[in-house]
């Protein structure tokens, strides 16, 4: 009988934001994968390092992580030929993912390789925005409000004109954008309403007030939250 | 000293997709409260029921659920008095929450009593979204796609704005909008990238492509996700 493939969402970096669900697959794969940069340590890794029980067959699937840029298929290609002789030989594998799988993760090139073809399981996640409206204390949205989740490579036209349109707007990927998305945010008068958050959940968290970040450069996983300011709220 | 107020994602539905942090805490504190409807039981403390110790103190927040109305002040003013007695008292209070707190979640009107003045700390959780998506087998958004999540609530013309504007629209609170957003999607020719999800991650799970859904009411705890076609995701 032929293995299953599960997308396992690993949660946003505390290792004890991993469901109950996920934990106790990983308990009992024999086989794991997770995307991995060229050279380095595999973040989706580090965070269920704690769960693994240690005998496990790892693959890393490594591609360039070049901010921007997007892995060519034939990399893809050649990992899912190895996952899949896994599957064959009736081994479960759990490719691991942070946050939710099914949220601008890697593991869609996976899934899109093997849905229809094997039996695929996605289990959810804790996904990187809800655990960095946690970490500011910044409840997102309630009632009847629109949240929008956008991208930090966005054209500041369109950028402002989602904000300005949304309840809440969380910016993922802020990067080398933080200056484009100050400024939209200036230009609404809005700053007072953002937060910038960096790696949330982890030791390394970082949470200030945007009008606080100065910086002109973030790292590649930080957002920034913007909600309607308290009075607004209805709370 | 003080207790801490804890707003505890519990998730999506499944008992499994409550992460180790939200059960660990679950397994120490003295109290815990939940929103439920003026008759009947929680959906909150019946996900998380499997992994309450039984020895708890439990503060049942009951308020008139209607769809489309919001609880008055004086509801919650009522509950925060009788939560203030017990952090008073030293005691940690859990307060459950389907999905994540901050998204859409009742926590918010509880949260807006105590933020600045008491030890407050949110848990995030597995949200409905990310698990109506890995029911449907359908990623959400990859690369610099723009995801929109709006209730069922909003005029057609709003609805039908945000949704052909955005890769991926999560329609949360479908309930008896269902029409309203079916003839949305007719006119934008979208009716074969939607999927209708009902219950996502319970025993009730109900899964199908919005074409096969022909009722013309929803349960209030159903979604419709959106997403581009196949051929677009760039999988």
């Amino acid at each position: 009988m032929s293995g299953t493939l599960y997308g396992l969402g690993v949660g946003p970096g505390d290792p004890d934001l991993i469901t109950l669900k996920a934990y106790g697959i990983l308990q009992r794969v024999p086989v794991v994968a997770y995307p991995a940069p060229e050279e380095g340590d595999s973040l989706a890794r580090a965070i269920a390092a704690p769960h693994l029980p240690g005998n496990q067959t790892e693959i890393a699937i490594r591609t360039p992580m070049v901010p921007g840029a997007f892995p060519a298929n034939d990399v893809y290609d050649a990992y899912s030929i190895e996952i899949a002789a896994h599957l064959d030989a009736g081994r479960d594998v759990a490719v691991l993912c942070e946050g939710d799988p099914f949220l601008y993760g890697s593991f869609m090139y996976v899934f899109a390789r093997f849905v229809g073809e094997r039996r695929v399981q996605v289990i959810p996640g804790v996904s990187s925005i809800v655990a960095c409206a946690a970490a500011a204390g910044a409840p997102l949205v309630s009632r009847n409000q629109v949240l929008t989740v956008v991208p930090a490579t966005l054209d500041a036209g369109d950028l402002e004109q989602r904000i300005a349109s949304s309840a809440a707007t969380a910016v993922m990927k802020v990067g080398r954008h933080v200056s484009k998305v100050r400024d939209v945010l200036a230009r609404l008068g809005r700053t007072e309403d953002a937060w910038y958050v960096e790696h949330a959940s982890m030791d390394s968290e970082r949470v200030l007030p945007l009008a606080d970040f100065a910086d002109e450069q973030a790292p590649y996983f930080s957002m920034i939250l913007v909600r309607q300011s308290e009075g607004e709220t209805g709370c």
